[in-house]
């Protein structure tokens, strides 16, 4: 494939969706084709996952919300990431398999390598070629939500201390991986963050 | 586990509901607790879901529709079967995962074994005590699918030769696990199914 695919990661308030954006922006510019997606709910079909996800009344068993997002993912990456790298063109994605890796693994009761595997086969082994995280201590991040005066989903309701956990696989993650990681500090200024995203993205190509 | 765990498996039109009814109502009659359910969609998650892969406008990815099988298999399984099962009741059970395997890998393009693996992961490995296959011709099953006037769904449109693959599949998993499975010519008199049935699940106990 000679398109690229660039992820990012991160808990709810850092700041993912303004950094694809600015990242998206400053590609554009540079004459390239760039797709934003996300997931879950890249796709009309992971949309209506997403709703069963975030809304569902009632419990959902831990294994069957891991494969919820699977089916998401394995969806979304066959119809439209891959054709898009297939064609060529930059994929700036907020959030893929690392999110369930660390929201799963780390914060719920499921083997983190279990959902890691199942990710890999819903995608059929697709990596990305760089993977931003936007690293911030859970106060912080839940101030900024405040401030933003978000609806909470059934994950932003939970406890400061799965959040914290999260954290904690995300930078795990990241230090197993290195060379596919770049771990910015997400209370910087939004310009000193998109200059060293842009510093990073312009040394891939 | 001290309950006893039932699955009926075969094509649609083999007549797999109405030997769930007959055998639930001669276990009931013998005092026994007797729970039938299906897949998929036995819960209200299930339904959703349910909703999704029979219902959806468009392709769906085919891994995303496994992954979306085995989440509502997981969430079926945790919050109504095992529950069951370790109350000591009867669950008789209309498609499991070798359902799953038959349709996916031997009907669609995917490995059955990896769809058998999902589906393991899916349910912690609970395998049934017993596996009822009504066997019949599939333009034998498309007749009476017709006579009853059923509106058909997804797969249900799908060719003729598809179905034969299923059959096949089907067949191919019993013969894999004799002690397992009990297979069952379904074009026989109803009541004779039935006897067939009652016979071997009272040799089961």
């Amino acid at each position: 494939m000679s398109g690229l695919f660039i992820t990012f990661e991160g808990g709810d308030g850092v700041g993912k969706s303004t950094q694809v954006r600015l990242l998206a922006d400053y590609l554009a510019e540079q004459g390239h084709t760039v797709v934003t997606t996300r997931e879950p709910g890249g796709t009309e079909l992971g949309q209506e996952i997403r709703n069963i996800v975030l809304h569902h009344r009632g419990e959902i068993a831990p294994r069957a919300e891991a494969l919820l997002y699977a089916a998401d993912r394995a969806h979304h990456i066959s119809t439209l990431v891959r054709p898009s790298l297939e064609r060529g063109e930059v994929v700036l994605q907020d959030r893929y398999f690392d999110s369930s890796v660390a929201y799963q693994g780390a914060g719920r009761v499921l083997d983190g390598d279990e959902i890691r595997n199942i990710s890999m086969w819903a995608t059929g082994d697709l990596f990305p070629d760089l993977t931003i995280l936007l690293d911030l201590d859970p106060a912080a991040a839940r101030v900024r939500l405040d401030a933003a005066d978000k609806v909470f989903d059934r994950l932003e309701n939970e406890e400061q201390e799965f959040h914290s956990r999260v954290r904690e696989g995300f930078l795990a993650l990241a230090a197993a991986e290195p060379q596919r990681w770049l771990v910015l500090d997400a209370s910087a200024p939004r310009d000193e963050i998109a200059a060293a995203i842009q510093a990073r993205v312009g040394s891939l190509r």
